[in-house]
């Protein structure tokens, strides 16, 4: 069976295309951490409650400096939210020995996304496959279905515990003693804490 | 279980779209006839050997003439076979007792495609879910995951019987004393024959 590296966040959506990818791959789940937060740890700990095996990508913290200096210049997150996950993309397709890396990016994701030919240019350099399974599926579909397989918790972005690229941004924002909620909107995040 | 129609040619593309879903979903095929070929037939034998419950969607003759104005205004098929996926999305979208409806469009399919305009405002009139489960993999991972799970034949498209929107347009064609080769370049075509 193809070895597939999923993009992990510990989250609902990253979890899901795990799950609808799971009879097609042999599955790993991977949470990158620059070296600012253990958040990483909480992605860890949903990995085992939903039995997938789990590994962590420790990447430059560098990566997440150049893009906590985006987020300032712009005033918003989504530049500095899709350069980490493309760096992440990147980092993965070249150092993990699978067939294929995948993400939980939904068709009404603002960020990250990533479009088709930045699809084609990651599976074209790193003779991988890059699946989203998400992309053609909308939120409220999304959201049934993962409802349907695994104990998902939702809340304010700032309770749930992830393993998101905001977390990261965020850690960033409070060293350099900037107002978090000035970048960052109030929006739900999620957690699974298992299967159904 | 919510229940899913799947927009079916009986098709690699179609065939594994329901595949995918079939853990969330109640399947049921559906596959469109203008009233021009006799193809639905090869989509139902398709869907047998599936094991999915099918039906056919007998939709007005004039849709498939006005795709075929349009191809010999055109001088190509892009548009013609557009018109009638987003007609044949519309009426099973109206006309079945369904909670969501999907396709099989890949990634890299040139048409029909669904872009998220389109797709959100079919789920907005409708009140159902729109499903695209390809929408985000390529045609060399779509190819693998169909290989792992279906007997798939394969060949060129004069020579496979399915029931795509090309085959209609195609009689018309030839109905209207067209020369089909023209319009339709050679392209390959598949057919599912069972499960593995």
């Amino acid at each position: 069976m193809p070895r597939l590296a999923v993009l992990y966040s510990g989250g609902r959506d990253s979890t899901l295309a795990a799950c609808l990818l799971d009879p097609f791959y042999d599955i790993q789940l991977v949470t990158a951490t620059f070296g600012i937060t253990e958040a990483h740890e909480y992605a860890a700990e949903a990995a085992q409650a939903v039995a997938y095996p789990h590994t962590v990508y420790h990447a430059d913290r560098a990566v997440a400096e150049t893009a906590c200096d985006r987020l300032l210049q712009d005033g918003y997150p989504r530049n500095a939210i899709q350069f980490l996950h493309e760096q992440t993309l990147e980092a993965v397709a070249a150092e993990y020995d699978v067939d294929a890396i995948a993400d939980g990016t939904r068709r009404d994701d603002r960020t990250p996304t990533v479009d088709r030919p930045t699809a084609q240019s990651l599976e074209d350099r790193y003779a991988v496959d890059y699946l989203a399974p998400l992309q053609g599926i909308g939120h409220g579909a999304v959201a049934e279905m993962a409802a349907d397989c695994l104990a998902v918790h939702s809340g304010p972005s700032e309770s749930i515990p992830s393993a998101d690229y905001e977390r990261a941004l965020r850690a960033l924002l409070r060293e350099r003693d900037r107002a978090v909620e000035e970048y960052f909107p109030a929006h739900e995040q999620s957690r699974v804490e298992g299967r159904k």
